[in-house]
């Protein structure tokens, strides 16, 4: 009998992750994914999405059984009553959790043992764009976002700092907001 | 004496609503927003974001007083243990968000008085590029975001989509996200 140790590095099954690129490359139609999420208003600034179902690896995920809720709001001085995050504060957390499973599970495949991933995002805005007071001198997103990652293992830091790259030029999210996405609105009026 | 009374529509004092209009017109500076997110990773997939500081309005915010915790994770098949919506999922969570308060903001400035405001939304991607088996054919981000609104409300079909436009064209998040936002990396090795 043959037994089959399961490899955790990081917390990432390192087999299953080279099972899935391997699978891919024979496959290259599993690569497809579609990620969903469902919105509804509540009052105000408060707003929750419900997350579930998505389509990846050849079809509709059959794995999740929880269905996630998030609550959005704005502070008192943006006109909410703090119901949860801002939508600006949740794509900084967006961003924040991509770069860093991606470096996560790029230091499992590079045999890097990692003890510690932190990161600090501030992203810079002038709300002269969004409210419409100015939109001549002011966008209405961020001009700029900063994100200060600090990372420990047991790789030289030239080695980690490798790592830290490969997560950004990696992640989805880094990718989708650097890059920007072309985003589609359908309207139905009820 | 005089009498204030607040006139909220769609949970938004419109009061305060216009008192803020007029205070950045008068005082350009005070438009000026810092947001940030604080993460950290706890194993494999999972890490967690806390979101509380901001820089707004000429200030350091000092009303929030909750401290808000928000989990990431990934699916069996993206290698997690569903410990949270994934990175991708948060991404079109802060888009439908903050389109969603937008256009609401918007409604009540035009007094519509809303009833139900939903929307679903979809991102395609091909992990290939983030996986980094093909990044010839495919970028790691999303290649297109659907999002599908419903509305309904005390005013014409024409009117409310009016409100949805203004949602849109005003929203932070929709514009980061289409737009695209330079991200700058600083990484310290410990």
């Amino acid at each position: 009998m043959s037994q089959v140790v399961a490899i955790t590095r990081n917390g990432v099954n390192t087999e299953q992750l080279y099972g899935t690129l391997d699978a891919i490359k024979d496959d290259p139609s599993l690569g497809i994914f579609q990620f969903r999420a469902h919105n509804h208003w509540i009052d105000g600034a408060h707003n929750r999405s419900t997350i579930k179902s998505f389509y990846g690896a050849g079809q509709e995920d059959s794995t999740r059984i929880q269905e996630f809720t998030v609550d959005a709001g704005e502070p008192a001085i943006l006109l909410g009553t703090d119901t949860g995050p801002n939508p600006a504060e949740y794509l900084l957390h967006a961003l924040a959790a991509c770069v860093t499973t991606s470096l996560v599970y790029s230091a499992a495949a590079r045999k890097v043992n990692l003890t510690m991933v932190e990161s600090t995002l501030e992203g810079d805005l002038n709300v002269e764009g969004a409210m419409g007071t100015n939109t001549v001198d002011f966008r209405n997103g961020f001009t700029e976002i900063r994100m200060s990652i600090r990372i420990a293992g047991d790789a030289p830091a030239d080695k980690l700092r490798e790592v830290v790259q490969r997560g950004t030029d990696r992640s989805v999210v880094f990718d989708s907001i650097s890059g920007g996405v072309p985003i589609s609105v359908d309207v139905t009026t009820v």
